[in-house]
C-alpha cells in the first residue's frame, strides 16, 4: 500500500476563488497484491487529506479486494468522525460524510482496478456494464493570465476577455475534437462573461456550451444572467450558492441548473429534489465516496428525472481512466465529461494515457482500469511535490500574491 | 440456458385476494457456462412470465457472465414492450419497465452466481459486501384453512381466529426461533385481525409485531385500525392501495407504514417521496429488477430516511440464499425478511438449503449463492408441475371454487 503526493504543472487558470498555483497536487495510490497485481487510484493532494489517506491506508493491510464493505469500515475506523474542508470551496460545503467518502474513494478505484484484473475484466464491467464504447469530454475554457509571474507564457497565453476566451476554445477545439464547451466563470463581471459565451456562440454555432462561475453570483444577478443567456447555453452551473438560492434561480431561469457545489452528497439530494434547485447533478467520484457510489448517484439521477453531468478537478491519466470506466457504465450520464486534463499539457503519470479522439475518450476494455503508472513518471511527480513548497492548494492567497486586494467572496456580484 | 418450471405444494394461505391453490409455482433458470460452472436462479412460474423467460434465455447465449448491461439490453430487445400483469395483484401495480425487471431478475442472480463461483467470491461480496453475518428473518402468519377442501389437514391446522393465529405463531417461533412477527391480513373484518395482534402482542410481548391486509382497506378504515393498534405495530403494510390513499393514512397513522405494492419500480419512488406516502419500503430482487437493482434502490431508501425491509412470495431456496446475500450486503435493511419458505414443508429444489437458526440465516461465504440446485429434485418438481395442471396462479378462482360469491375486493372493508 502507497500513498505518493505528487505535484505537476499547473496554467493560472482563473476561477471563482482565485487562480490556480504553478504546480497543481495530487496523491497517487497504489495497492499490491502478494500475487503480484497492483490496483491504483488517484485524488487529491493537500496535506489534510494525506494525513487522512496515509492513516487509511494503513488499516487495508490484508483486505480482500474484493471486500468494498470492509474498505469503508476500515477507512471509518481509521480517520474517525473528521472534517477536512478544501480552502477554496470550489466542491461545495464539506462535513465528516464527504471527507470519509474522499478518502475512500482512491482506494475503492484501487481495488475495482485489482478486481478487474484478478477477473479479467475492465471496471466498467464491475459497475453495472459498459452501455457506451465512447465517452465525450468537453472543453475546459478558463480565463488565464498568459503565465505564471515571472514566468514565460505558457503555450495557450492570456485569455482575459471574449477574443482570448474564443481563441482558446479554437486551440482546444481543434486540437482535442471536443464537441461541447464549458466555460469557468465567476472571474469578470457578469457581463463580460456573457459577451464571451455570445462570442462562442458565433464562432461554435452547433456546440452546446456551459458556463460555471461557482457561485460568484447574487440570486438576482443569476436570474439577470440566466435571462440573458437564453437559447445560449446547454445548463448554468452553480451561479448562487445553496440549495434555497439556486431554487429560487432555477424557478426562473430558462435552462436547467446543474451543481458541483449544492448537492455534493447524498444527504444533499432530498432537500435538493424537494426545493427543484438543481436539473442537473455533475458527479465527481472522487467525493462521492467511489465509483461504485457514483453509479448509485446516477441511479437516484435517473429515478428522480435530474439530469447527470460528470465533474473535474486538475487530474491525470488514473482520474481520466476511472471517469471513463463510470461513464461507460452509467446510462442516464447522457452530458459531456468535463476534464482539465488538457491544462496539464501531456504530463501524467500513467505510462499510456487514454487519449481525446473528436472530444471521446474510447472505453478501454483490457483489464482493470486499463491504464498503469509509470514509476520514473511517479518518482519525477514526486520530487516536484517535495520541492514545490506547496502543501494545500489556495488559489486565494496565491492570487493575493500579487492582487493584495483580492478577495474570496461568493456571491461577488 | 435452462428455463424449468416447477410446482410444490403449497398449504391454503387466506389473503386478500382469496387463498393459495395446493400448487405453487415458480421458475428455476440454470445458466451453464463453457468452463463447467453453473448460475442459478428463481422467479416466478406463471404462464406469461414463463413465456418472457424463453425468449430472454434465447436472446443470451454468449452473454459474458460479467456483462450485466449486456443482459439488460439483450432482454429488453428479446421481450420488447410488453406488460404482464399477476392476476393476483399482490405486488401492486404492473409495467412494462416492471415486466422487464422480472425478467432479467432470475438471469441476474444466475450471472452473480455465476461471477461468484469464477473469482471465487459469494454474491455478497458483489452487491457492495457483507455488512453482517446474519440475517434475520420473520414469522409469516397466515389464515388458513386447516388443508385443502377435499385433502387431510397439513401439520400446522386451521388458523381462523387470534387463537389459531397465536396457535400458528407459537409452533413457527419455536421451530424456527424467528424473533419478529408478520400477520397477513386483508382477510376478515378489520377488528378480528386487530384482536388476532392483541392476542399476539400478548403472547410475544418481545417480538416486533407487522400487519399486512394487502390494501384490503379503505383510507378511513386504514387510519381507524392504524388507531386501535398504536404501539402495537412495528410497521403496518400496505393498509389501502395508491400513494394518494397511503400519503392520507400516513400523515394519520401513529405506526409508519411499510409497502411492496405502490412503491414497486423505480419510477414510483418520487411521488411516494413527495407524498410522504410510506415511511418503509419492501424490497424484493424479483421485480426490481435483481440484486444489484434492489441495492440501488437501498441507497435511495438510505439517502431519503426511508425504512427498508424485504418481501417474499411463495419460494425455495434458491430465493432465500439470493435474499439473504442481499440483506448481507445491505447496511440499512434493518428490518427482518419475509419468508413463505416454512410453509413449503422442506420441499425444496436445492441440495442444502440454507436454514433458520434462532430466526436467522448465517450468510454464505461460499462462492456464489453458495447453494446448488439438485438435479432429481428439479425434475421431480418439474412433473409437479406438468402434472397439477396450474399454470397461473389464481388466488381469487381457486377461492370461487369453494365460495362461488367471493370477490377479490381492494377495499373491501
Ligand atoms: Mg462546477
Ligand atoms: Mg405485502
Amino acid at each position: 500500500m502507497a500513498v505518493t503526493p505528487i505535484a505537476f504543472p499547473d496554467p493560472p487558470l482563473l476561477n471563482s476563488a482565485g487562480v490556480h498555483e504553478p504546480w497543481a497536487l495530487r496523491a497517487i495510490v497504489e495497492i499490491r497484491c502478494g500475487d503480484g497485481l497492483t490496483g491504483v487510484g488517484e485524488t487529491y493532494g493537500d496535506a489534510p487529506h494525506l494525513a487522512l489517506l496515509a492513516a487509511a491506508a494503513r488499516s487495508l493491510t490484508g483486505l480482500d479486494v474484493f471486500d468494498l464493505a470492509g474498505l469503508r469500515s476500515r477507512v471509518a475506523a481509521a480517520i474517525g468522525t473528521v472534517d477536512t474542508p478544501d480552502r477554496h470551496g470550489l466542491t461545495g460545503g464539506s462535513s465528516a460524510a464527504k471527507t470519509l467518502a474522499r478518502v475512500v474513494s482512491p482506494f475503492e478505484v484501487a481495488l475495482l482496478d485489482l478486481q478487474g484484473k484478478a477477473i479479467g475484466r475492465p471496471v466498467h464491467a464491475l459497475l453495472g456494464g459498459k452501455v457506451r464504447d465512447t465517452v465525450p469530454f468537453s472543453a475546459y475554457l478558463f480565463y488565464k493570465w498568459a503565465g505564471h509571474p515571472g514566468a514565460e507564457p505558457d503555450e495557450y497565453g492570456e485569455a482575459l476577455d471574449p477574443a482570448g476566451i474564443v481563441a482558446q476554445a479554437r486551440k482546444l477545439v481543434d486540437r482535442y475534437g471536443f464537441r461541447s464547451i464549458k466555460l469557468k466563470g465567476g472571474v469578470f463581471p457578469p457581463d463580460e462573461e456573457i459577451a464571451a459565451i455570445r462570442a462562442l456562440r458565433a464562432e461554435f454555432p452547433g456546440l452546446p456550451l456551459r458556463l460555471d462561475p461557482n457561485c460568484a453570483w447574487t440570486v438576482g444577478t443569476s436570474v439577470k444572467v440566466a435571462e440573458e443567456t437564453a437559447g445560449l447555453l446547454e445548463y448554468l452551473e452553480d451561479p448562487t450558492g445553496g440549495l434555497a438560492g439556486m431554487a429560487e434561480v432555477a424557478a426562473l431561469a430558462p435552462m436547467p441548473l446543474a451543481t458541483n457545489m449544492c448537492v455534493v452528497q447524498f444527504a444533499d439530494l432530498p432537500e435538493s429534489v424537494a426545493r427543484g434547485s438543481v436539473g442537473i447533478v455533475l458527479a465527481d467520484h472522487h467525493y462521492w465516496g467511489g465509483l461504485s457510489a457514483s453509479a448509485r448517484l446516477a441511479t437516484i439521477c435517473d429515478t428522480w428525472g435530474l439530469g447527470l453531468s460528470m465533474h473535474s478537478n486538475s487530474h491525470l491519466g488514473i482520474s481520466l481512466a476511472a471517469m471513463t470506466h463510470l461513464a461507460a457504465a452509467t446510462p442516464n450520464l447522457t452530458y459531456a465529461v468535463d476534464t482539465h486534463l488538457p491544462w496539464q499539457l501531456g504530463v501524467d503519470v500513467v505510462d499510456s494515457p487514454l487519449t481525446f479522439v473528436d472530444g471521446d475518450v474510447v472505453v478501454p476494455d483490457a483489464p482493470g482500469l486499463g491504464v498503469a503508472v509509470d514509476p520514473d513518471a511517479l518518482a519525477r511527480l514526486h520530487e516536484n511535490y517535495v520541492a514545490c513548497g506547496i502543501t494545500e492548494r489556495d488559489d486565494t492567497a496565491y492570487r493575493r500574491r500579487f492582487e493584495p486586494g483580492y478577495e474570496k467572496l461568493r456571491p461577488r456580484w
